[in-house]
């Protein structure tokens, strides 16, 4: 990790520009800012702000601008691409005190400050029997203003869509300062270019969100869920197309492959799943016609071999999914001294997903590494983790090597190199084979919206001679 | 009407950039392509192009940028804001026989070229049993490119959304003609700018889509459809906010005032709707829990005092939307030698649809204008149109007054201007109100991606001092 000197010289405007208390120099705060949770290298910042409102936020761009002195924001860190890294130094920005909720039920929206944490909310909007729904794995930590930055989603994406799909409204500030709202509080809106979706999932590189208005859904009445095996991970994603393509339109349907389960079985001591190739099927509906729908996904699951069917209590269907929410924490314990070298994300078109679950086995036996794999199956999406021995560098470089083996056969089924992670500093050298001429683009929307590049410089968009 | 002399002599390099006869210069062509299906005055391009694909379309725009010829991209010409008016004369660039069609069911995705009609692509796809879902009146002459220009949508966004969130990729043509994908065909990703969504929406004005992915939804097994009436239109609102915020979510919901009913009647033989403030609601569902659904919807309506209820028969569903997709028609036809003024669109955060609702009621009777609603209630949505007399110039001026005084109301509820016809002409003047700030981004990013300013000038983005 680099170190900073005279941070404090240099950044003393900060003072002026936020109340008392909110600008930290110190080594043992800077520390805490330097590291997302990804596996990219740190980078200490010089200083870290975090204003108590959007005016505040507007100040410090504004003086940073003036002295082009990096701004890099952070959400809740929880990001596994490098995102928040303060990757040239400068000012951590968290907008962590940014943390109003505000819901009005009867519009299904709520309006919350970009601090908030995901989990949080959901907690506050239960007693209106409503929920924000992408339904994140790291829901604990992530923050709204995260979620927009990188276009989060998660589990429930399938029925209810990705971060982008429930935003309405962002207030945002820009490079130099300026507030500016983004959208209405409406439900749909023609008026003109939508400053509100360029912003959402450009990871704070093109202005800083301070303030968002979500949709809502209702909390379902009904929930069913069954675990259910598969003879083969072909089986399992074959059955998943097959779902997804006879419109069935699940809560969640998510793959876990054996090592994904064993790794869980091993890390809760009351868990014990069959080790098999495994889809976790939620259904959401406010009426009773769900158990034909179940009964419709299970005729679905037969027709590809499946081997077992396990329904879940109603009251046990959250304590499955906790399970499957530590899956990080489980992978990085499952081998002691080994290491998760990167949590892979891609997505594919969904009539592929067999293809790029094997692709990912196909690597991991050539490249001999140990990789589990789970994914939002019925999105497409697949995350896959190799774990290795961070002393053994030839290691740890054959599961980048896999990492570009994945991505690469991603982009040849027309798939993506990330579905919900964000790019950050780890997805940049795949972007220029991902968009093409579109990087031009977007390249000279940077240039206009943020010309002195102070905003989170070094993610997102690679230098013009790509890496 | 302007004229337009010389062009032929100015627009000789269309030879150059299309097969043999896609360019017209006869005034014959011409004049089809110098008004769309709104009450804005029209004016003659210089000539009308057909380019057969997407390289004929780069050679176009190509040439033109290099002469700073202005080009207007010309989808159904059914925009109801003037928004395919060659306001500034130059070229018509119609995308008529960009009309593909490539359907793969397995990933609940259709391919489609610009100029492929919103009903014949839900025709084709059919025989798949999936739909393209806005649910736009207009869907007889309104194109795939003309949707994604003004995000358009209708009767079913409520449930599935607008265009926008139907849209996976785009091809786009630029201002100086590279050929740009934007997006790929996925549900989700997270990796970068979303250029697809700052192309949406804007109209032509930031490039030519020439090829658009939309994805699809299962056609419903079952449909139930109820007209109800109401004492009046305000009990009608308050229903359907409350529909909706209790989290039902209908296939469609939709208002009709009293003299909606009146003018479909008048112009229907066969019909005979009561004449009251009306729900046409429509639920649509996988399972048998549809009828629980429907005893809920209709509970509500008790709560607001319903005054009848009819279901339809599932044989008549579509023939009472077809009667309501004739409600421009009943309304032009309603008194002979009177005309429709315009078309008022706004959207407005749902609670406050009784309020928009009684605005235009206000205003009609403070301005004594024969004004109609309709709208899609579900989303806040709310038409209204005033009929005139066109040779009464006062009386047309009440009219302008009337959607002025409306589209105030619903930017200081919080609405938006436009919720589905886009902003093009009539809009323009409504967008320094909406937007503030974020105008100036908008203005900043249109210099960026068409620095000559030749994509269909004089739509979406006012003059800098503002009309």
């Amino acid at each position: 990790m680099e170190t900073q000197t005279d941070a404090e010289y240099e950044c003393g405007f900060l003072e002026d520009a936020v109340e008392d208390g909110r600008v930290a120099y110190e080594a043992s705060v800077r520390e805490q800012y330097a590291e997302d949770a990804s596996p990219h290298a740190g980078r200490l910042p010089d200083a870290v702000v975090w204003p108590a409102s959007t005016e505040e936020v507007a100040a410090v761009l504004s003086a940073a601008n003036d002295r082009e002195i990096p701004v890099t924001p952070w959400s809740g860190g929880s990001g596994l691409e490098g995102n928040a890294i303060p990757a040239s130094g400068g000012i951590v920005l968290t907008t962590a005190d940014l943390d109003q909720i505000s819901v009005s039920p009867d519009d299904l929206h709520a309006t919350v400050g970009a601090g908030v944490v995901y989990d949080d909310l959901n907690e506050h909007l239960a007693q209106h029997g409503l929920r924000f729904a992408p339904g994140i794995s790291s829901g604990d930590i992530a923050t709204l203003g995260g979620m927009v930055a990188t276009n989060a989603s998660g589990f429930n994406a399938v029925r209810y869509g990705e971060t982008r799909n429930h935003v309405r409204r962002l207030e945002v500030v820009t490079a130099d300062g300026r507030i500016v709202e983004c959208g209405r509080d409406v439900v749909k809106t023609s008026a003109g270019y939508s400053l509100k979706d360029l912003i959402i999932g450009s990871e704070g590189t093109l202005g800083v969100v301070t303030e968002v208005t979500v949709g809502l859904v209702g909390v379902p009445e009904h929930r069913r869920a069954a675990l259910v095996t598969f003879p083969s991970r072909e089986d399992a994603s074959r059955a998943v197309s097959d779902a997804i393509g006879s419109a069935l339109v699940p809560g969640a349907i998510e793959f876990m492959d054996r090592m994904s389960i064993r790794m869980l079985n091993a890390y809760h001591d009351d868990l014990e799943f069959e080790e098999q190739p495994t889809l976790l099927i939620e259904l959401h509906a406010n009426n009773d016609g769900i158990e034909e729908d179940l009964a419709f996904a299970k005729l679905i699951c037969e027709d590809h071999g499946m081997e077992s069917w396990t329904a879940a209590a109603e009251e046990n269907i959250d304590d499955i999914w906790q399970a499957r929410r530590d899956k990080y924490w489980a992978t990085t314990s499952y081998r002691e001294e080994w290491e998760v070298a990167l949590v892979g994300d891609v997505v594919v078109p969904i009539s592929n997903y067999p293809d790029i679950v094997q692709e990912v086995s196909d690597a991991g036996e050539d490249l001999d590494l140990t990789v589990s794999c789970v994914g939002h199956a019925g999105d497409g999406n697949l995350h896959y983790t190799p774990l290795v021995d961070p002393d053994d560098e030839e290691m740890v470089a054959r599961a980048h090597e896999l990492n570009e083996r994945v991505v690469s056969k991603a982009l040849e089924l027309g798939g993506s190199a990330t579905g919900e992670h964000g790019v950050g500093i780890g997805k940049r050298k795949f972007m220029a084979e991902e968009h093409g001429v579109a990087l031009d683009l977007m390249r000279s929307i940077k240039d206009t919206l943020d010309p002195k590049g102070i905003l989170n410089p070094g993610k997102v968009i690679p230098e013009p001679s790509p890496e």
